[in-house]
Parts: structure tokens; C-alpha cells; sequence
């Protein structure tokens, strides 16, 4: 009996940043309501807050779901690239990385370190969303758990347009506070490369492939599903 | 009623470390049939070749132990003072770290990389003990995980007598193979100093420390089946 399943063929990584891109096409979430409302500059400013509160927990749990990758990662070179997604989010020191970079955006938007910290402003909606990402990355392979890191292919534009978004219509927002935008446009690139490189090592075959592309997709669902929770408020 | 458990006093930090050095007395594994051969002088080359090649899966292992405890450290400044741990295991680049001076040390016992990095030397009590340990900081909350590193404590004793014994009893391992221990001398008490920080912050109450000394008991434990396999062989 023919195996009609392995028979499909590998993709090329050509192949597989398209249909990677058809994704993000279809379900990055720059198309969510609430992200297109924040791209028109018609946010108030309590829903521009929620926004930047709750997204801080995605930001905060960032190094725990990288750590629990480097703790699957089988290749000590591999641990060593990944390590630095948590030196960038964590800080060389508690003065700098993307969470202190996080907490001087929400204090440029009125929103105090204390106040953030302390977490009252989670939404359960957005804290289910964030810990179902960082649960598929503890309890998924080490392959998968990246895969689902890679809509930080569709980031860049987003991220790079928003900075643009926030100085034109939120300009009450200090710009400095954007900084953690800024990094990010080096950052992330840096880093999908990696962890394509990592999915077409170990997607070896057709059917990998496709369970890392689902892989995405849920990430793109969690991204999403925390902007849902955001909009509902 | 009177809770009798709950009236038993905590310790203070100075106390805390009289258990501490009382539980290394009786349990760490420089006691170990094994070790005092060791330091005897009389292990034959084959057995120090075994405890090199199986030792290796400790240390093979530590950073992926020390990602899992990065994980759930709630605090970010902790969690950059335990990011050393892994810097320093899997290195700044591969040609460096503990692992990569493990290597050295296998090499100039006579083991090439290679034959270590294929793992067919790891006897399964030597990778049933490692994998308990790492198992342990895996679903144990943090303040145990970090508990059972203490250990670290009575490491730089041992290390530094093993300096000694290797140039002394095993000079046909090349010194420049013993690295990895002149390291640790400095490293073991920087992370044991943070370690007992940790624990004495979070185990605050009598009962949990006294969790606290059994996780290092637990951790006495491991080190001692890992000499066990060696020794059997």
C-alpha cells in the first residue's frame, strides 16, 4: 500500500516562507479590528492604555517561554543564538531589555512601573491567551515551540509601521517611549532567521512541515485571541 | 489547638548554613567508596575515563536544568544573575564554557569529543540519577529547584582538592585539561552565594526550610547514584 501522505514532497524553504507569509496574510493580527482602529489613530486613550498594559504581560513572560526553549534546544550552538532573546527581553542589567523598555512605554502613556507590575491590569482573557503560548512552548518539541515563534517573520513591517502610527496620532505618547519598537526592527529579524533556520533543520519531512505551519497558526490565534481580550476591555 | 509545627522558629541564615554543612558531611559525595579511591590515588585509568565520560552527562545537563530554573524565577534581576550559570556551562561561543572544558578535560584523558558527544558511554544509572536531578527542578517549585543546587556550597572544597589529586595521582591527564575545576573555584561560590540569598528570601518559615534542606539532601542524593553507576561500572 502507497503511503499517499509521505509521498507529498518536502517544501523548499522558498516553498515554506510562502506558505508561511499566506498565514500572516490571512491571520497576523495587524488585521485584528482593534489593531486596524489603533493604525486609523481613532484609539482613546484608556483603550491605547489597555492596550500597552496588557500587552506587557506577553512581554513579561517572553523570557520564561525563551528559557523553556533553551531548555530543549539539543544543540549547545543553538542555545547559545537563542539565549540572546532572553538577554534582550530580561536586560543586560534591570535598567535595560525590552521589559524595562516595556515599562518606560507604559510610564510615557501614563501608566506607572507599580501600577504594571503589580498586574491588575491583566485581563483574564489576555493572561489565558499569553499562558496558552508559553504551555504550547513548554509542553510542545523543541521544533514546534519555535515554529510557533516565527510570525516574528510578519513583525518587522508591523512594528516599523506602528512606530510611525504612534508618532502621528498618539503623539501624547512621549516618544521615547517607543524605543522598545525601535529595537525590536533588529531584533526580530535576527532572530526568525534562527529559528527558520531550526524549523527546516527539523521539519524533515511534508507532514513536519505542515505541524510547524499550524504551529504559527496558533501563535497567530494567541495574538489575536490577547487583542480580543483588549478590545472587549 | 496550637499549632506546634508552625511555632518552631526559623532559622537564622547562619543556622540555616550549620544544617547545610552538617547534611555535606554526611551525604556530599567526596565520601563516596569512589571518590576516596580518587583521592587515593588508585582508581585505574579505565575508571577515571568512566567518571570523566559519565560526569559529562551532568554537566551535559546543567544548562538545560539551570533554563528550566531561569523559567520560573519571578524576579527579572534574578533571573540575570542566574543566566550566568548557563553563560557559563554552554559558554560565550562554542569554543568556550564548561562543557566545551569538559571536553578538553575527556581529550586529555584520552576520550575524544566525539565518542562523548555520541553519548554510548552513559551508563543508564549515571543518566537515571542526572535526569531525576533535572526532572526535580523541572516540577518542583523554584525556591526547591534552587534549593538543591546548594550543594555548590561544598563544591569549591572538593574542587580545589581534586586540582591537587589529578596533577598529583593522574598526571597523564594533561593539566591544561583541568580547566573546567580552576573555573569552577571561582564560579561555584558567586552561584552558591546567590542560591542562599534565594532560598533564605523565599523559605520563610521553619517548615520550608527544612524543605529546603532536603531538596540539598535530594541533591546529595543524585551526586552520590551518579559515583554508584561509575563505581559498578
Amino acid at each position: 500500500m502507497i503511503d499517499v501522505k509521505s509521498s507529498l514532497a518536502i517544501l523548499s524553504q522558498r516553498e515554506f516562507v510562502d506558505r508561511l507569509e499566506k498565514i500572516g496574510e490571512q491571520k497576523y493580527h495587524d488585521k485584528h479590528p482593534f489593531h486596524q482602529r489603533m493604525h486609523e489613530g481613532t484609539l482613546t486613550r484608556q483603550e491605547m492604555q489597555r492596550w500597552i498594559a496588557n500587552r506587557f504581560y506577553y512581554q513579561k513572560c517572553l523570557p520564561i517561554k525563551d528559557a523553556l526553549v533553551l531548555s530543549k534546544l539539543p544543540e549547545r550552538s543553538d542555545r547559545i543564538r537563542w539565549r540572546e532573546r532572553i538577554i534582550d527581553h530580561d536586560g543586560l542589567s534591570e535598567n535595560d531589555g525590552g521589559i524595562n523598555a516595556w515599562l518606560q512605554l507604559a510610564k510615557a502613556a501614563g501608566i506607572s512601573r507599580e501600577e504594571l507590575l503589580d498586574g491588575h491590569h491583566f485581563l483574564p482573557g489576555a493572561i489565558f491567551a499569553v499562558d496558552a503560548y508559553v504551555n504550547y512552548c513548554r509542553l510542545n518539541p523543541w521544533w514546534l515551540a519555535v515554529a510557533s515563534s516565527l510570525t516574528e517573520v510578519f513583525a518587522p513591517r508591523l512594528v516599523s509601521y506602528r512606530i510611525e502610527i504612534l508618532e502621528t496620532h498618539y503623539s501624547w505618547i512621549d516618544s521615547e517611549g517607543l524605543n522598545y519598537f525601535r529595537a525590536r526592527l533588529s531584533q526580530a529579524p535576527r532572530d526568525s532567521e534562527h529559528g527558520l533556520e531550526l524549523v527546516m533543520r527539523a521539519a524533515d519531512t511534508y507532514e513536519k512541515q505542515m505541524q510547524a505551519l499550524k504551529a504559527v497558526e496558533f501563535k497567530c490565534d494567541v495574538l489575536w485571541s490577547l487583542l480580543d481580550a483588549i478590545e472587549h476591555g
